[in-house]
């Protein structure tokens, strides 16, 4: 069975007199992996989770669809049998077995969200898929950030979000410059939109790849962020909140210098320490 | 365009020393819409999101999915021309032109969450397909529970929770019947997946529908979550964090009573607050 949390080495850094302090220590990060979900050996839906229950989260997911219904139209869930490339069980995909009636809804609400041909999907198989879909080549690095101006990056952004005042309820993403300008600001009830609006401003702006720019968030970092700020170039990727352990993985890979848990005073590197400038 | 917050009269109720006290008074949401994004007149995919900025939400959603690269491979993007049943232009469906290429890797790439004939996709569109999908009857309300059970369920949440100490960074959702026993608690770094695998728990135990329980999350209440606990037949969802207006408009309408902000102290009640007792 997966594991629900990751040992990772990080780089904690608190704010002092002269800049910042760091030191490496220990950290446990949440566990993420892709669940795959299949009916008759084909995907139905892909969804990045925390290991284990993944029987319930199989058929949760299918009664919120409006499948399953009655307990007897469930036939059987079984993790399918393949193994990943080092020969390990991944326990990843789940394989549903429906009563002809609820088959046949899911054949009309299928979610195909990625495909995959072998049952050794893994956390390696979407950092592949993902890097393999990078259209930016990763050059060297163009970030050079003090780490007073990461500290004070949820701040900024905080103070240009104009929705949270008034409903305390919505989740935000600000890119910033290497000088801490806060270049564009997006709000919305999803962290994800958020994201996906600084993303396209920027497209559409003809401003793609955003190499040299940073990208603060209001929540925690997913694997899918990680992915969104590869996808556009951006090479500092900043989480107010927990990062999982997929996002460190992937942010490892991909070359994104990966900060979680900033709030203020201190902050939590995970990846790429490089960019950041000032540490003592 | 899309207004980006609602207004709602709320229950606010505060803890006093014989119960809680309660008062009405208006309080704001950001607003939630459904997003369906289209090319060649089919859709591609739709979310959930705060209105505004939806051309750079649809742009930086097809960056993030590898379709978009270059600037001229994106030809146009429009509102499509269609209006609600009231004959308002709902500004939720968005048109993308691409060039050949990215449009062929669209049609490869497409997710097709949910399917609409007419451009007046709006919050009531989805309102009403989850209404038409609710597999129980809600019957009589069979929840009573008392405010001070209501508003101890997030520190029994908490209690429960085994990885959030370690890592800080997952969501859950737990189950209580109404004298505030915790039934299940399932913790993810999705909160959609949280509550999937309490209601997964219950369908396998043959426990659908939930009529009696209450559903308490660790984070907001979106139009998604409230979906869920409709499909299982939850009566009461409560919420740690702040709900979106569309989160509160299906509750309204599927019976379900909605609780926002729960601290301890205090707790907004949105929707059908009479299944709560020891209110002053």
């Amino acid at each position: 069975m997966g594991r629900l949390t990751q040992r990772r080495r990080v780089l904690r850094v608190t704010r002092s007199d002269d800049g910042a302090a760091s030191r490496q220590r220990g950290d446990v990060l949440a566990a993420e992996e892709p669940l795959e979900l299949r009916m008759r050996g084909e995907s139905f839906t892909v969804t990045m989770r925390t290991p284990g229950h993944d029987f319930e989260l199989s058929a949760g997911f299918l009664v919120s669809e409006g499948i399953l219904v009655r307990p007897e139209q469930l036939l059987a869930l079984r993790y399918c049998a393949g193994t990943d490339e080092a020969g390990n069980q991944t326990y990843n995909v789940v394989e549903a077995d429906l009563d002809p009636a609820a088959a046949a809804l899911a054949v009309r609400a299928r979610r195909q969200v990625m495909t995959t041909s072998a049952c050794g999907i893994c956390g390696t198989t979407s950092i592949d898929a993902v890097e393999k879909s990078l259209p930016h080549p990763s050059g060297a690095p163009q970030l050079q950030m003090d780490v007073r101006t990461l500290l004070e990056m949820p701040d900024r952004l905080r103070a240009g979000q104009q929705l949270f005042d008034k409903t305390g309820g919505v989740h935000a993403a600000g890119l910033f410059s290497a000088e801490g300008e806060l270049l564009c600001v997006r709000e919305d009830v999803g962290r994800h939109n958020a994201v996906d609006k600084v993303v396209g401003r920027s497209f559409l702006d003809g401003d793609l790849p955003l190499a040299g720019t940073a990208l603060q968030v209001s929540g925690r970092a997913s694997f899918e962020l990680v992915q969104k700020a590869a996808m556009a170039g951006i090479e500092l990727l900043s989480a107010v909140g927990a990062p999982s352990s997929l996002a460190a993985d992937l942010a490892d890979t991909a070359g994104i210098t990966l900060a979680g848990f900033s709030r203020g005073k201190s902050v939590n590197v995970y990846t790429h320490p490089g960019r950041i400038m000032g540490l003592t």
